[in-house]
C-alpha cells in the first residue's frame, strides 16, 4: 500500500504542474517532471512552451548531479527523438536516473514505446501506468487528434432554461452570468481554435479573443464564410491580437480573397461548394490545431452536430425562461420524427457556476454500442 | 453542544417518520412526534390519515403511562382546538410530558401559538425552533396554502437537451429514462391534484394516475377546458381509481355538463369566458387542494408561468438533440424583447437521475429583490 502511494503522490504532483499549462504547450502536449531521492523533492520541471526544454530536462536540470539513483517521475514517456530540443531520454540516462515512473506512453504511433526501450536498453527502470487514465485525460485533445488526425471539437453554448441562445429580436448579452462567461474565456485559453460561422460575424462582431483578469492566450479566430460575405471592418480583422484564418468555398470571390490575404488574415478555399465539416477538419489539422472551440449560433452548431464530430457540447444555462416561437435555438435541423431517432449523448459533467449550471454532454458513438 | 445534539438527533427521527407520510395526510400536514425519557426512546408517532389520531396522540398511546416527566419532540405545534379529534395540547398536559420540543409554530394564523400558550399555561415546558426550516421545507404547501390561501404550484416538464418535449410530428415517448419517470410518479403521489389541458388529453390520453411499484395515491385530475371538448372516452373519464374535475368557462355547453357530471366527473364552470389561473387556483383551494402539480403542454406551461402563481419548475432533462424548429417546446408565450426582460429564476437543486438531470429552479420575485 505504501508504494503505491509514494507513486501516486509524486505522479498526481506532476500531473497538477502539466495541468497548470494547459493551453499554452501547443501543439506539444502539457507535461510535468518531478525527480526524488531518498524521500526529498530533488527537482521538479514542466514544459511551457513548445520548442522549448521538455519537462524532464527541466527537472534534471535543478537536480543536477544529485539525480543519480534518483526516481523520475513523469506525465508521458520521454520522447526518444531528436527534434526541436534533444531527446530526454538520452538525458534521463545520462543524469544517472534509476527508475522512471510514466503515467501513460505517447499516443504517437510512430514513437510509442520507443522511449521506454531506450531506457530499459541502458539499464534504467521503468513503470508505465501511474495515474494513466488522469493523464491521457489532461491532453485529451493531444491524444484523440494523435488516434485521429483531427483536432478533438468542443461545442459551447450559452442557453436560457427554455434552450434559447438569443431573444427573438437576437439579444443575446447577456444570458449567463459573469462567472460562467469567464470560465468560457478559461476554455479559449486552452484551445488551438476558436470557430464561429459567418453569421455570428455579421450580427455580433464578437472579437473572440482571450479576456482573462491575469490574461491568457487568444485561440486562432476560424470564421466559416462560404461566399466570402466578412466585413473587413468586423473585429476578428480589425484586432491583430491573433490570427484569423477564414474557410471559404471553391466558388467564392477571388478578389475579396486578395483583400483578405493583404489584411493579414488567411485565406482557406476548400475544394467544394459549399463547407464540408470532415474536409475542414482535416484542413485545419494541418495548421497544428488539435482542439476546436466552436461558439456557433444554431446553424454551425446542427451542421457540427450532424457531421458526428462533435467530441462534446458544454451548455452553460442560466436561470432564465426568454420565450418566444421565433427565439433562437442553439440546435435546429431538420428535427427527429420519433424521439427514438433523436441523438444521443450521456451526461459526463454537471456543476453550479454562479447562478448558472454547466453541462457537459458527450455523443454516445454507435460503434460503441 | 450536547445538549443542541440531544434535540436534533430526536427532532430529526420525528422529521424522518413524518416524511415517509408525504403525500398520504392531506389537507393535514406530515407530521411526527417521539418522546423519550432517561436517554430512552419510550414512544412514536406518526400522522397517517386526515381525521385519523395526530402523531402526538399516537406516540403517547405507546409511552402511556411511562410518559409522566418524558420529553416530546414534535415536527409541528400541537393542536389546541377540538377537530375530528381530540386537541394534541389536551392529550400531552394529561399525560404529564415535562418538556415539548417544537420544531415550528403552526402556519394557520387562528391557532398559531395557542398550542404553545396552552402548554405553558399547564406547566409544560416548551422550546420552539429546532430543524425549523427543515420543518417548514417538510410540508411546504401547507405551509404556502396557509400564507397565501392558494396551493403551492410545481410545473413539471420532461425536455430534451435542447428544451424540446416532443418531436415535431408529436412524440414523446420516451423523452427520459424510467429512472426519472418513477421520481414523476412519486411526486404525483405526494400532490393533491394533477393538473393538464384539453389539448394534452386528446393527444396523448394518458391516465394521470400514480403507478409506482409499491403502490401510491392517485393526485385528484383536473383538465382545463375552457369548451368542454373532453371526448367521453377519455382515460380521465373511464379510469374510475381517482376523482376527475374539468374546468371550463362560463360559454361552455350545459348538456355537455350534465354528460360529464352523469359520468361522475365534477365540472367547476368559472365566471369567465377564458380561464383565468389566480380564479383557478381560488377554487381548487376550495376544494382542500393544497399541492397541484402541472403536467402540461407549452400552452398551459406559458399561462401558469406567465401568471406568477408557479412556486417551482422541475425540469427532467434527458441528454438527447430532439431538433426541429417545429418540435415542441415547453414554454413559448410572446417572448422577451430583450434578455434583461426575460423571467428571472434561480436554481435550487440539480441532480442525476439515471442518465437524466433533474433540475429545479424557482422565480425570484420582483418583490424579493
Amino acid at each position: 500500500m505504501e508504494e503505491v502511494s509514494y507513486k501516486e503522490k509524486y505522479m498526481k504532483l506532476a500531473l497538477d504542474l502539466a495541468r497548470q499549462t494547459l493551453g499554452q504547450t501547443s501543439p506539444n502536449p502539457s507535461v510535468g517532471a518531478v525527480i526524488v531521492k531518498e524521500g526529498r523533492l530533488i527537482g521538479a520541471g514542466v514544459h511551457v512552451k513548445a520548442g522549448e526544454a521538455h519537462a524532464e530536462v527541466n527537472a534534471l536540470k535543478q537536480a543536477g548531479s544529485d539525480a543519480k539513483g534518483a526516481d523520475m517521475f513523469v506525465t508521458l514517456e520521454p520522447c526518444s527523438h531528436y527534434g526541436k530540443t534533444p531527446p530526454c531520454s538520452k538525458a534521463i540516462i545520462e543524469h544517472g536516473i534509476k527508475k522512471v515512473y510514466i503515467a501513460t506512453l505517447d499516443p504517437n504511433p510512430n514513437v510509442s514505446g520507443r522511449g521506454v526501450q531506450w531506457l530499459k536498453q541502458e539499464g534504467v527502470e521503468v513503470e508505465t501506468g501511474i495515474c494513466e487514465q488522469e493523464a491521457q485525460k489532461l491532453n485529451e485533445p493531444f491524444f484523440h487528434f494523435m488516434k485521429t488526425g483531427k483536432p478533438f471539437v468542443t461545442l459551447k453554448t450559452a442557453v436560457s432554461m427554455d434552450g434559447k441562445m438569443a431573444t427573438h429580436t437576437g439579444d443575446s448579452k447577456w444570458i449567463t452570468s459573469e462567472t460562467a462567461r469567464l470560465d468560457v474565456h478559461e476554455l479559449r485559453h486552452r484551445h488551438d481554435a476558436i470557430l464561429v460561422g459567418i453569421d455570428t460575424i455579421i450580427q455580433d462582431n464578437p472579437r473572440l479573443t482571450t479576456r482573462l483578469p491575469h490574461g491568457g492566450i487568444s485561440p486562432i479566430r476560424i470564421v466559416l464564410d462560404t461566399h466570402l460575405r466578412i466585413p473587413l471592418h468586423a473585429n476578428v480583422i480589425q484586432d491583430l491580437s491573433t490570427e484569423t484564418i477564414v474557410i471559404c468555398s471553391k466558388e467564392a470571390d477571388a478578389e475579396k480573397e486578395l483583400t483578405l490575404q493583404a489584411r493579414g488574415v488567411a485565406v482557406i478555399r476548400l475544394n467544394t461548394d459549399r463547407i464540408d465539416i470532415s474536409e475542414l477538419l482535416t484542413v485545419l489539422a494541418k495548421q497544428n490545431i488539435l482542439s476546436l472551440f466552436v461558439e456557433g449560433g444554431a446553424k454551425i452548431h446542427t451542421s457540427f452536430i450532424e457531421s458526428g464530430y462533435v467530441n462534446q457540447i458544454i451548455m452553460y444555462m442560466a436561470p432564465k425562461l426568454v420565450g418566444g416561437s421565433d427565439a433562437r435555438p442553439f440546435f435546429s435541423g431538420k428535427g427527429a420524427e420519433k424521439i427514438v431517432e433523436s441523438l444521443p449523448f450521456e451526461f459526463v459533467e454537471v456543476k453550479s457556476l454562479g447562478q448558472d449550471l454547466k453541462i457537459v454532454a458527450r455523443p454516445i458513438r454507435k460503434e460503441a454500442t
